[in-house]
């Protein structure tokens, strides 16, 4: 049953209309399925956060929240292990960082974000600053996935050539998600989102050397649209179309065209959460498509790894652009990047999972030696679908001369083919003792109480 | 006498040039008339600083640093009303947003941005969080308008046509003093900048509806800047080429051309210290020149303010763009940045200090109505000699039918007619007397010691 509206902006922008549906929206509006995604993507999210506790940027950016920050504060670090509580703005920096590490959180198709890895953890620690229940919590990560990746979706694929779409879309999912859980009226929420715009940053740049940015940008995303919530909130004037207006973010930070209507279209009726994918491969998800019609290509036609004499990627343009990026791939996570290398992992091993790629594999000479036999194509009609669809082609040519072509339409984890919560488990558990957390029992513990999660008083103890 | 340095770059990219500079730079190779202007440019600021303090961005940042940093620390704020010392992170991004609101703050000519509102709150914040001397807290301040307004030189107008470049050059410069006062290497100074970079932000959006954005520009960049220094102390890795890579600043935020050169010609006899301008006006620095060319058209001639019928102020086009963001000036901030309104001001009152804008001053009809009879024109030679040069020509129509002309070729200000130590303590004086500070012996008593701040052993105290 829909809630009375408490505030509404009548301005006639997208912009405000999206602001005025982020402040209005209750948990009683939602419909299951929303409810189950969202939870389902939490416990997703949990699994990613412990198990990139050990890289060095998180290392960093925690030191970081504890010199900068307060000794201690409502809000959790995920990774028990470090021991402090904080100010919700220094949690969510840490979690967000953590979260991004091992590429394994989620992926939105359409907007090209990872929304899971700025709205969970920026929305946990905020729910804990002002003791939110669960279904407050859920309604506010349906919030920023809608804020955020609608924003993405406006922004769009030029955009994307650019800018690490999740951190300048999410940091303004983050901003509404915060907001929400403040209970800010719509004004004020759009306060907020005009604040988190004009901070909106984060370059594709350090692909080219491996270094740590994509750790900063989801940490950033978290800290900045907190500030833009709660600056909002007291008093803190955002400019009203940070989207639209004439010096904005679509005419700034987007080269081509944008799509306006995404902003507010079908607002509580679509629902973005519903079209977030899993990830079920440890690499960049531009490589899922191509992995996984490659699996079923040699499965189908019962070619093994020391079969294959090359493999023909046919992709769309941006996964092209970022995974062209990398070259060889000399670190772990760098070589998550290379088609060459992914297809060579998942030819060889049947699987790209995190525990697939080591500094062992780097070293791999059949997996090297493979990888120099993979290239990509440009495939037009999968770019044309691209982003709607996330399609893939791969062409293997074998040693003894044979030719065989395999096309996926969706990827596991694709809403069209979602995880089950067997293997939303599976993966989270995985996560978790890659991360160096042994404790199962705590762990099916906390997972158990994350699918009950709309009952719950308060969202405190995800700590691992 | 130049001090043997302690680590270089060789990668061979003008970043990396530019980065071991910074790292390398001492107190003893500046020569005295950069010591001299970087300790003006110091008074200048703190007067700015106070002057803002009761702006309401201003108090809700405040409060979002007392919630969300620590209760206590080595910093400073500047407005000792607050009460609260914190971490250097907290306490830059409040001063920075307070020294920047009631735009009397330096502007650096070439780059087109306002170094002194990010350099100073930094490095005065992390000076007293590492106990720096004076000399070091000079030293760093040196480097850090040097990296910052070459960024902003590299980046150009094109990118100031949409971007706040205080901000997106000035979270660089922030990022290279913290990394000075720091001590880190060169290497470490690069990764640095190339965290600052990927954070770079900032939208002239806000102009369109007088919100405030532009205190969160100038604090975030302070606070963005600091976080990348000390994340790169410990071990985060910034992209190495954040200026000029494939999917740099110098790609994606700047529309038109960049100028490479800038990022590390003439390092080390070139300061850009000694480019930055007073603000003698409290107005947007575009209005300046105009400003200067009316009072001396009216001087010359002997006109009088009930004397005009109309002005036409002949200037470059990145004024006519900012300036004719706003409108007519619905409020005290927004009015200093009309063209109209301010000559009006400056042709009734003959000065446009801090005190000339007031709420009365928006009621004033006979300003309101001279506003009418202002308009801006392009001139063609004097966009060409912008940034280098910031001229200014008016044509004046008197009701009498007489037609007259004045130019200025600098402006007040200007390095080439920069403010006398008598006038810059007079306008710290004034600035601080409009914040509400009215013990004017402190205010001498910090002056005296700002003019000494080579023999100070720390720089903590610097709190009205």
């Amino acid at each position: 049953m829909a809630q009375p509206t408490t505030s509404t902006l009548s301005g006639g922008t997208r912009t405000e209309n999206l602001a005025s549906w982020a402040a209005n929206l209750k948990f009683s509006d939602l419909p299951e399925d929303v409810i189950q995604k969202t939870k389902d993507f939490f416990v997703d999210w949990l699994g990613c956060t412990i198990a990139g506790r050990h890289h060095p940027a998180v290392s960093a950016i925690a030191r970081f929240a504890s010199q900068m920050g307060p000794s201690s504060g409502k809000s959790e670090l995920v990774n028990g292990a470090l021991n402090f509580t904080t100010s919700p703005a220094f949690a969510s920096l840490v979690n967000g960082a953590s979260s991004h590490v091992v590429e394994q959180d989620d992926l939105h198709n359409r907007s090209i974000m990872h929304p899971a890895t700025v709205i969970y953890p920026a929305a946990l620690a905020v729910a804990q600053d002002v003791g939110a229940t669960g279904e407050e919590f859920i309604a506010a990560c349906v919030v920023g996935y809608e804020v955020g990746c609608r924003v993405g979706e406006f922004l769009g694929k030029s955009h994307y050539e650019r800018f690490h779409s999740t951190a300048t879309g999410g940091v303004i999912g983050v901003a509404a998600a915060t907001a929400h859980l403040l209970k800010l009226d719509a004004a004020q929420t759009l306060s907020a989102i005009g604040t988190a715009g004009t901070q909106a940053a984060g370059l594709w740049q350090f692909l080219m050397d491996a270094t740590h940015s994509k750790q900063v940008h989801t940490g950033k995303a978290c800290f900045d649209g907190i500030f833009a919530a709660y600056t909002a909130r007291d008093g803190l004037l955002g400019t009203k179309d940070i989207l639209e207006g004439p010096r904005a973010m679509g005419v700034a930070l987007v080269p081509g065209t944008t799509n306006p209507e995404a902003i507010d279209q079908n607002l509580g009726t679509d629902y973005e959460v519903l079209r977030s994918s899993f990830k079920w491969h440890a690499s960049c998800r531009h490589t899922h498509p191509s992995a996984d019609a490659l699996l079923k290509l040699m499965d189908k036609n019962g070619v093994a790894f020391d079969d294959i004499e090359s493999v023909t990627s046919r992709t769309y343009q941006a996964a092209i652009n970022v995974l062209g990026m990398t070259g060889r791939g000399e670190t772990v996570h760098q070589s998550k990047f290379s088609m060459g290398f992914v297809l060579a992992v998942v030819a060889k091993k049947g699987q790209a999972m995190i525990t697939d790629f080591t500094e062992d594999d780097l070293e791999d000479s059949s997996l090297r030696e493979f990888q120099q036999r993979v290239r990509m194509e440009l495939d037009p009609e999968i770019d044309q679908a691209f982003p709607e669809k996330w399609q893939g082609t791969v062409i293997v040519t074998t040693k003894s001369g044979e030719s065989f072509t395999e096309s996926v339409e969706f990827a596991k984890g694709d809403p069209e083919l979602p995880l089950t919560r067997d293997e939303i488990e599976r993966k989270a558990r995985t996560l978790a003792a890659y991360g160096g957390f042994t404790d199962t029992s705590k762990v099916n513990q906390l997972i158990e109480r994350a699918w009950n999660l709309e009952k719950e008083k308060n969202v405190n103890g995800f700590v691992f």
